[in-house]
């Protein structure tokens, strides 16, 4: 875990919500979606053949936390789940609650013109959501 | 695994590869990229929070596994993985060899145009080397 540092473009573009065991839980500020990333805390990762087995283990169980915890949420027709990491290599994992008939449906939405940010009132409502489905106990 | 049948369309757009654990593996026929499918051979699951734990752990070591033989094959600039699922339900794993410069870098190859199917003798030496390197024993 030593010298993990956010990257500042993940930063940016999203919102923390909560840490659970490997990852931080961060909500993009984009209110088209519910669109969540999974951050694995650990220095260097950029691709999944990197991971300890145990870590991509872990990094499976919290990615299906995060994709029930959508499903549960907000009713989603189906949940996606990516890690790509063209554009920032710093590993993250990309969990999005989708809807037939949402702006991009039934495309992807990386690279899907320009995000409309979360309102302040509806943000705090949406990542305390989150994060008690996530992590109820903390 | 009662009941697992591949999806008609994956079928149609991919060929067989090898078989791990959970997954069948399949190459997309589209010379483009060098590009997998992994489809855990379990009837009815569409989600990830669907797997049951041990699959979600099996599934994570098999997408290692087909990440660092696609490095290690095509020498790619990233590997994207993704579980998407808007268009065939039945689960299945993108596994793509992304080198910068290919033709929709650095955008993802969902929705990137017209496949560029394989050609026959090209098909066969790609399957083969995945299969070597995915499962060496077999």
């Amino acid at each position: 875990m030593t010298g993990f540092q956010l990257n500042e473009r993940l930063e940016a573009d999203s919102h923390a919500v909560c840490a659970l065991e490997l990852c931080d839980v961060r909500l993009m500020n984009d209110n088209r979606y519910c669109w969540l990333l999974l951050v694995p805390r650990r220095a260097g990762l950029s691709e999944w053949h990197e991971l300890a087995a145990e870590d991509a283990a872990q990094l499976s169980a919290e990615i299906s936390r995060a994709s029930g915890a959508l499903k549960t949420i907000t009713g989603a027709d189906k949940i996606n789940v990516a890690a790509i990491g063209n554009m920032v290599r710093q590993m993250h994992v990309h969990v999005v609650a989708r809807h037939e008939g949402d702006e991009t449906w039934p495309g992807t939405v990386w690279n899907s013109g320009a995000a409309i940010p979360h309102e302040a009132e509806a943000l705090q409502a949406v990542r305390k959501k989150i994060s008690q489905e996530l992590a109820p106990g903390v």
